[in-house]
């Protein structure tokens, strides 16, 4: 059965997209820790990220790259966080996380309430900061 | 001013050291939030981890993943997971996380005992399943 995320590639769940190439797609978390806060993920399906080829997991990480770059340049943080857990979507994805400020915490646990026209505001303001 | 980091590399402070290579370092994290939780560093002195240029990026990506093999195939872990702050040290890192059950937080908050002679030995079981 296909993983809640590749839904979400295929287009057959909607989410705010970020940013897509060949091998990689972007969006923002539906629960986000903080304004931004975005999932970057391999259109190929694979569970665990240290499973990856060489290849595609370093291919993940020049994506996100970029992807943080976009977020840091149009939310102005002080920088963009990593987490990778990976236990809720059997599909290898990257917590990419906005750090307003010194001491935020970046930890899955405490979730933002963000509404709908503001988390539209956050996908345009990021995808249009994106240099693929 | 060598950052903490730099010490650590040269050997100016000690550490319980996991593996290196021509361009990459890892060591545990003195402060664990589980047993096995290492740091991962290029030499190279960089502060932001997506200020790295895309060859050391993917670099630094792939050692994490032998070293995350090695916490796996040493410490009976259901998989390692990553964490990237670095707001403390201004030397890229990132932080491997040991996961021993779901449900386990991945938060550099709650941090765990471990003695002198156990990190010794854990330090010693993770290396020696290092395959570079």
């Amino acid at each position: 059965m296909a993983s809640i995320f590749t839904k979400i590639i295929t287009g057959e769940i909607p989410c705010y997209k970020i940013a897509e190439n060949e091998h990689y797609f972007s969006f923002l978390d539906i629960n986000p820790i903080a304004e931004g806060h975005t999932l970057v993920i391999p259109k190929k399906e694979v569970d665990y990220i240290f499973d990856l080829d060489n290849g595609s997991l370093e291919g993940l990480m020049v994506f996100a790259k970029k992807i943080a770059r976009a977020i840091d340049t149009s939310l102005g943080t002080i920088r963009t966080g990593i987490i990778v857990e990976g236990l809720e979507v059997p599909h290898a994805h990257i917590h990419l996380i906005p750090i307003y400020f010194e001491g935020q915490a970046v930890s899955l646990g405490k979730k933002t309430e963000v509404d709908e026209s503001r988390m539209k505001e956050i996908a345009s303001l990021i995808s249009k900061a994106v240099e693929l």
